[in-house]
């Protein structure tokens, strides 16, 4: 993985929502034409795309032959094939070291744990008795959770309050591979961002704050609204857990402010949905920085150029409109930055965000609310759910 | 023109320069997926295409069927198809009035000198002896100029000291209609660029300074070193000027300073080489209110949210290599904001630009020309070129 590449490479995107839409666009400003394995013809990534190839992700091996650079979108990847390809010779980034980690949540926790991070008290959950068993030293409430990631819309994570609910969960998804965990009084959700390259350089972008609504991702404040030695902290953890894991490209460290301090609580291998402000707010955004560090290529200023951001997810309702049909009244918001996927309208569905720029988070949050509740074809009250 | 766009569209662009590439992007992140009329399979565009169709311009009548909306990235479209188009119900932007003015600079000359806008002394140049009547009244040197305009990489225009020099040129482009004007002692070359919706609404970038070499556009520097009254009178004019035009979408209106006052040079019915830095420098790039203006969506601010920006291209030269090859070396100036086009290198094509933001243009014009020296695989001498 140290190897310096050739001058010039073909890029493969594997999977082909919004996270490879913008990488894509991230890479095709550097002059460089990415090919993208796609599933449907009308993923996101995939309406952009200049190359697409559609297969399942588990065709792997023929698309990694057409490319000299492989990274993915998602972790759902079968780790096996990724080490083949490995073991074979191709660059797989950000590798599958880091991939396995970022797949597999109740491996992620053992690593983390192992090497001393702070993190919740975890146990596998193969069935009912290790929930009771584990429930015998940790009070309710407790948090299920799937081992493998799944799709941005899935609910994965299940608080529950009594044996009697653990117990209903696990029977209504008894072919879900399942954890428990401590359940955390979260006083903050927090994202760093790390750029890493193979030998080691990396660049972190500011700390965001993140506010989740129904299990998505809704909002995000930059910077996060946390002293300097937290922040410090966040990103210190965040760079310490790119090296453990020779991570090369963007990881995002997700973490929880609580009153016993900062804990880990999840790792993804890729350029992250609280990342989104780095296209307009910094001088080089996760993609571009993504881009440049999977090819080995030095990494750019990841400083914020405005004081404060708000992005706001703009996230599909129960029948609602295309925001797209709503765009008009959008764009005529001053300063609200607005990026729409391309996609098909559907509930819990990310169809795109709204970024704004400026001196506070009460000005930024308050344009970018507007920007999004008109694409939702909603009147913005201000104090309502902002 | 005035009528209200349906709410989703099929936007067309014809032309796959790299204009045509930045305009792609541009619409893509609004969600929109383009259509572009590409010539050949490698041209800029096409290679980030996700949906090109390939044909000759003249081909376009089938082409606007599949589009809502059609925009141009050059001129060279015959105008009698695109008034056939328009009377058709066509939507053809930024319109035909607009697109032969800017196509045919004599017609160009005579609008705006009819218009009371101030512009060299000019004559149609049908053979040398309206050279010779155009010589009896305004003394050499004299530009002799292609009606027409030409590709990126054309030189159009011959700047000749006496007679035998203007018959020569003749000579050599007998079949090259011709135009003669009076040659301009230029202060300062400028550029406005004005985004105008159907129903007048118009947003006007900083006036940029423009440095050329060798007939091509180098160097831009934003705001150009010019006083407030001059910015101020600029911007009036250009903004005159798309509204005599109804020009729909972005024109760029190109201005000498001369000793008299500033003059009009040219009109490209188009985003401009000029405005890359709006790109980074401005909340909305050139490309997004072009795409905006012509679907008539709200334009977005465009005020520079830096001092001082300026943009270098990066032209190749005889024998040159991919800049592609000596990314890694540009991508190391830190601050340089690095596009390249996916061209192939020739002598005298533009295949990328660097855009660098700052303080002031003595420091972005050295950050800019590193990147640039690098981009090329030359040494950055400091004070040598730039």
């Amino acid at each position: 993985m140290e190897n310096r590449l050739p001058a010039l490479y073909t890029l493969g995107i594997v999977g082909a929502g919004q996270i490879a839409r913008m990488t894509q666009q991230a890479a095709l400003k550097l002059g460089i034409t990415p090919r993208l394995l796609a599933e449907n013809i009308d993923d996101s990534a995939a309406l952009a795309a200049p190359d697409a190839r559609f297969a399942h992700p588990d065709a792997l091996s023929s698309f990694a032959e057409l490319c000299d650079v492989v990274t993915f979108e998602h972790e759902r990847i079968d780790i096996g094939l990724l080490q083949a390809l490995e073991s074979g010779g191709h660059n797989i980034r950000p590798g599958t070291k880091t991939l396995r980690c970022a797949s597999d949540k109740l491996h992620q926790r053992r690593m983390l744990s192992m090497k001393g991070y702070q993190v919740p008290a975890f146990a596998e959950a193969k069935g009912p008795d290790d929930i009771i068993d584990f429930a015998k030293t940790h009070s309710y409430p407790l948090a299920l959770k799937s081992v493998r990631s799944s799709t941005d819309s899935q609910h994965a994570v299940w608080i529950v309050h009594s044996e009697e609910e653990a117990l209903k969960v696990m029977a209504e998804h008894s072919r879900v591979e399942m954890m428990v965990e401590q359940y955390q009084e979260i006083l903050q959700e927090l994202v760093v961002i790390v750029a890493r390259r193979p030998g080691g350089n990396k660049r972190t972008y500011p700390v965001a704050q993140v506010v989740n609504e129904g299990g998505l991702c809704r909002k995000i404040q930059i910077p996060a609204d946390i002293g300097p030695h937290i922040a410090k902290e966040a990103r210190d953890v965040s760079q310490q857990i790119a090296d453990d894991l020779s991570a090369v490209g963007v990881i995002s460290v997700e973490l929880f402010l609580t009153a016993g301090g900062l804990v880990v609580n999840e790792i993804a291998a890729r350029p992250h949905n609280a990342g989104h402000f780095t296209i307009e707010g910094c001088a080089t955004s996760q993609f571009e920085n993504h881009v440049r560090a999977i090819l080995d290529y030095p990494l750019g200023p990841t400083d914020m150029i405005f004081e404060s951001a708000t992005t706001l997810n703009v996230i599909g309702e129960r029948g609602c409109e295309d925001p797209a049909n709503h765009i008009q009244d959008a764009l005529a918001i001053e300063g609200a930055h607005i990026h729409l996927y391309g996609k098909m309208p559907a509930a819990g569905s990310k169809l795109g965000h709204v970024t704004a720029l400026g001196q506070n988070h009460e000005q930024t949050d308050e344009v970018a609310a507007r920007a999004e509740a008109s694409l939702l074809g909603k009147r913005y009250l201000k104090g309502e759910r902002n």
